[in-house]
């Protein structure tokens, strides 16, 4: 229960009054930068050109830098913690060009308290962005390879064995894996997944609704990943997945 | 925890930059049409004109039609699954004019996976229809009759009690009746409610502050019908009524 | 679950349809006139200038008053019931100047029912206001002095101890007190706390990196209040302090 997004949208208002803002979300867990970065990411690709904001900050107040990274010639900017928050969407969108340190005051709001950089350095940082001040007039430049990665995980196969992640449960509780449609292709239509002392078998499905009752389905989302999914109920509360988890597909053995 | 809505948002400007895009609900529980149809058939008299997007779409990837359905000349155009979601909103305000079959793929986002319409297809159909691209074009057309209906349950009259059903329960805990104060008003100022093995009388009252500590009140809500309600707090919660549960309502027998 | 806030935009947006609408909160517990005022002043210094519309409103239906009241000559005109939501924050950007009833009936809606003042009163209102129309347009005028004040508790001191209470706990757990800087300098770098039958030392920090594994740390937050605080963590969650608790600080014994 807090106004902080209202405050971001006002600040950038009193700014640049007329720009089009749009939330991407704002339910990212309290510092999971990783969380952050894949929300972004998936989401990028279908963003309108302009400024991209994003602030998952636990540095907050210490020598974490404050960046505007632009990608191509102005395509997009992207604005935040140097952190890894960022680097996985510029990376899928054509990777870092030039980059700057927000270090300019005039372009910052005073501070009351060092807490709220996204209130004070970046989403002032954004609006005059939008409004078309130059990205070097906000501050030094960075050399952009010295730019934090993000860590995106790798799928990794094992014998027959394909070692998975889950990078996501989405809203209906789909189970996102750092695996495409390609890698379990050669495993047939039924796979056998193992996480901590669990074994099921999934059946690849192409709709929900295709997913019989009881049945664990194994579905292209809508990202072009392997999901594990239920028709009409949460794979993730059922099999106890959570982001972060670790999952093996593999034939199943009958 | 997602950026669903941001990306329908995003692809609804990069295709139509200028519109004014009004959110009216995104807390649907997953898969429940009914909740859908009965949000949007509830706001739908206040909206601005224009193009009403809904998804709340269980059948994604299957073969049930993705439709836009326009309400007398232009005046509001509705999109979304055709499951019933839309009907009464579109009964609501006139009833379906033309209806089309979206199937242009020219209008449509190229889909990685199958199962996020919302974006790859809704999205982009609502928003060229706000540029102003004649529904004819979006897909073939389809019979009004055809469409499917909603469910809007109606109360029945059983000897003196009637058999209503709770449509709601607003975010304050205000559980809204399908009745009308014209069905209630024979009743008097006391009406004995019955639901699963309870028994309760509410009283009728015009502010929620009239409404005494310990008693029930019965109010005309916001849309004009009944609801039960309490002074500051959940009579949902108190009840233990959620949408769906029947409850009878009759004279006081003293 | 419900469309309030996106049916309150669209009246809004009917009655004047390009102007930029910024939500500041919608996640005030009901009824909490206290929370929702406090979020309300946080806020209101970062507010574009325009009209602010706050509902937190459980006297609806009564004979409390719905107001507006304008700040200075029109800078800002703040809209809502008369039960002291909007007073900190009017007193905040300058105090009351001219203010009116909100009775001109051809400034709302007709209500089907008594109970959401938001959509039928509030909502034209900041509009019409929006669009232009005088305040005086809108119902007779109040005398500021009989509007009804907030209630922002202050700090008091007692022998060395600063008796403080929780503001507020934001969505990191950071827990915020009505204390400032300046009357816990004198404390120096540890601060002992006492509250219901707990006793914790916290630690000045500068940033919550700052804070150590297994420390309570306290710090300047972003509005320039003390606020208790962990480092990756809630403190909100670990020390059990919710809005309104009352806290003692004290320099330490040792």
């Amino acid at each position: 229960m807090d106004e902080f997004v209202g405050v971001v949208h006002s600040v950038i208002r009193s700014i640049v009054p007329d720009v089009g803002v749009i939330d991407i979300c704002h339910d990212i867990p309290a510092h999971d930068i990783r969380a952050g970065s894949l929300t972004l990411v998936r989401a990028v690709q279908y963003l309108a050109p302009g400024v991209v904001l994003g602030v998952v900050d636990p540095g907050v107040g210490t020598d974490r830098r404050a960046v505007a990274v632009e990608v191509g010639e102005g395509e997009a900017i992207f604005v935040g913690p140097d952190n890894g928050l960022l680097a996985p969407a510029v990376s899928m969108v054509g990777g870092a060009g030039r980059a700057v340190v927000l270090s300019a005051a005039e372009y910052q709001l005073p501070a009351p308290g060092p807490t709220f950089a996204g209130r004070d350095v970046f989403a002032p940082a954004a609006a005059y962005l939008a409004r078309g001040v130059d990205l070097a007039e906000l501050g030094p430049p960075v050399e952009p390879l010295s730019l934090r990665p993000g860590l995106v995980p790798l799928p990794r196969l094992e014998g027959d064995s394909l070692e998975s992640e889950v990078l996501w449960v989405d809203r209906f509780g789909n189970v996102q894996l750092n695996v495409g449609p390609d890698e379990v292709e050669p495993m047939g239509e039924r796979v056998a997944l193992r996480w901590a002392d669990q074994v099921r078998t999934a059946r690849r499905a192409t709709s929900f609704e295709e997913i019989g009752a009881g049945q664990l389905g194994l579905i292209v989302d809508s990202y072009g990943l392997m999901a594990l999914a239920l028709n009409r109920a949460s794979a993730g509360d059922e099999l106890g997945l959570r982001a972060g988890d670790l999952v093996s597909l593999q034939p199943p053995s009958d």
